[in-house]
């Protein structure tokens, strides 16, 4: 990207498209918000109608900091997002069904160039923007929440397949026949046991199974139980909740092996709730995933939390994708 | 690569370089070998003596085509071999021991520009540039063998890693706990299985565990049996011939939707020994594969098998890093 491109339109628009809110904010090359705001998602079951108000509500920011043509794009974080065709596609927690072409909607309603990605893919850009993967050419970005998401960046590059849904590694199997995953009908994938419904459905089952070992966790009723409530626990030495971490640090570490043998990356980005547990988390998946290397692999992969705040990340990455992109 | 520049030196030097011998040949852009010859690589103990005896085997056939003007590159594939430094690290099978600079050696001797790369990765590009995966982006390159090896192709090059390591699929863990390594000391990769040699591990072990069931695999003394008796049976319909199979296709096919959830390709392309039982050993890992697919993955991967003769592929592999690499 050439200065005097930069100089004319300094900012780039970053959408992040979520289940229940939309988030937006208007950043600059170096990863700072200048403004930012946000409507609802759910309640805007017509895309139609999300793609005027979100209009309505973003334009006073982009006046605010000189107009649009100070923009030089807007990049979008969302379910499902496919980066080639700029379409939402079948996403089960959005009420827009089939196939939504979002990228085309929203380029023309701003006019402005636009682009799409998944969210987790649109974390790993912004994390090689503005975060701990800052002059990275391969590494991986696991991002832990209600799933597990992934972005694979390769030559510097992110990884999107002939078909632009690469990166689903929260889907891969790790433990054939192993836990049910009701949103896929998959068993023993890794989203069954590392996302924070993993952790929790891992506590329950331990609860469960070891009925005269005291725990903490006891006291919360199981319906409310959260993987923070385990980590809560877990930093006063509760035994069952020490336990948790070890065996969901045992299955993270072993995908991240495989993983790390598929595109061998300089560093591995771990995202999101879980991560808050520290090296409470860190320390078992380290140990498993290096027990796992092939010798070639051993002791020299980064295995590192996000350094961006959970709170900007999404928009961050939306709006990493316009500095990132390929102009083709 | 401009036409003039092909004209000028229309040839490529394949070298591949194999535990027992050393293959080379001079090959086209079309991927048409004009010359083709090899010699021992077990029986040179020091490197040194390897390279003078390769350069004094190669250079009449060069005279041949027309001198080492009519020659771009040295293309050279060999086990470990790694891209970026251009080293042979730690081969277990050639006596050569430690980290050998093998393509700056090879570079030295002929006076010509040379990269190295593994084996598989070597044979994808091969594939890309001559065979069954001409003209795409994506794919992903298996090579089923004495060991299992492979070759990413991303956004149109091959997938490196940051160290020039990535593609060791054979060693992804499948089974957790499952079949020892005894190379590896691992439990449960995928190599354990789906080799050459694992083929013949299954088969041994089943007809153990099932000794009343008749099977034309025991006439073979079981120190000699080889997974191509296994296929000569099973077209017979034997048994215990179809179950080793339908087992193998089971474990690599859900290797493989692992792996398509990782890249995303248009197709894998299966190479080696074992692909000669056709269908037998391709339905079982089809429908396998597909059943541990995400929806969006499914019914559109293309599973096939290369398109290179065994014979000529890892020269022609080896001659495609010639035309593909990228000059930096």
């Amino acid at each position: 990207m050439a200065v005097a491109d930069l100089n004319k339109a300094p900012y780039a628009l970053g959408i992040d498209i979520g289940g229940t809110n939309t988030k937006f904010g208007i950043v600059d090359v170096r990863g700072d918000i200048l403004e930012s705001g946000s409507i609802s998602t759910r309640n805007h079951k017509e895309v139609e109608g999300f793609i005027d108000d979100l209009y309505d509500a973003v334009m006073p920011l982009i006046e605010k900091v000189g107009g649009k043509e100070r923009i030089k794009g807007i990049g979008v974080g969302a379910p499902n997002g496919n980066y080639y065709k700029g379409t939402v596609e079948y996403a089960p927690n959005l009420s827009w069904k089939g196939v939504v072409p979002l990228a085309n909607m929203i380029k023309e309603k701003f006019g402005l160039p636009a682009w799409l990605t998944n969210d987790a893919n649109a974390a790993a850009v912004g994390e090689m923007m503005y975060g701990a993967a800052r002059g990275m050419r391969d590494f991986i970005m696991i991002t832990l929440g209600t799933g597990v998401g992934s972005g694979i960046v390769a030559n510097g590059q992110l990884i999107y397949g002939h078909d632009g849904f690469a990166g689903e590694l929260g889907h891969t199997i790790i433990i054939p026949g192993g836990r049910y995953h009701p949103g896929t009908g998959a068993y023993g994938s890794l989203e069954a046991y590392a996302s924070a419904t993993g952790i929790r459905k891992t506590a329950l089952e331990m609860l469960e199974n070891n009925p005269d070992t005291p725990s903490e966790l006891r006291k919360i009723d199981p319906e409310l139980l959260e993987s923070y409530h385990v980590f809560n626990c877990a930093i006063k030495g509760d035994k069952i909740a020490l336990e948790v971490f070890a065996f969901t640090g045992k299955i993270l570490g072993l995908a991240l092996a495989n993983f790390v043998m598929f595109s061998s990356p300089e560093a591995i980005i771990l995202f999101g709730g879980p991560t808050k547990a520290g090296d409470l988390l860190l320390n078992p998946v380290r140990e498993h995933m290096e027990a796992n290397l092939l010798p070639i692999f051993k002791n020299k992969i980064k295995l590192v939390f996000s350094l961006l705040p959970e709170s900007d990340a999404a928009i961050l990455g939306a709006s990493a994708l316009v500095w990132e992109t390929r102009q083709d």
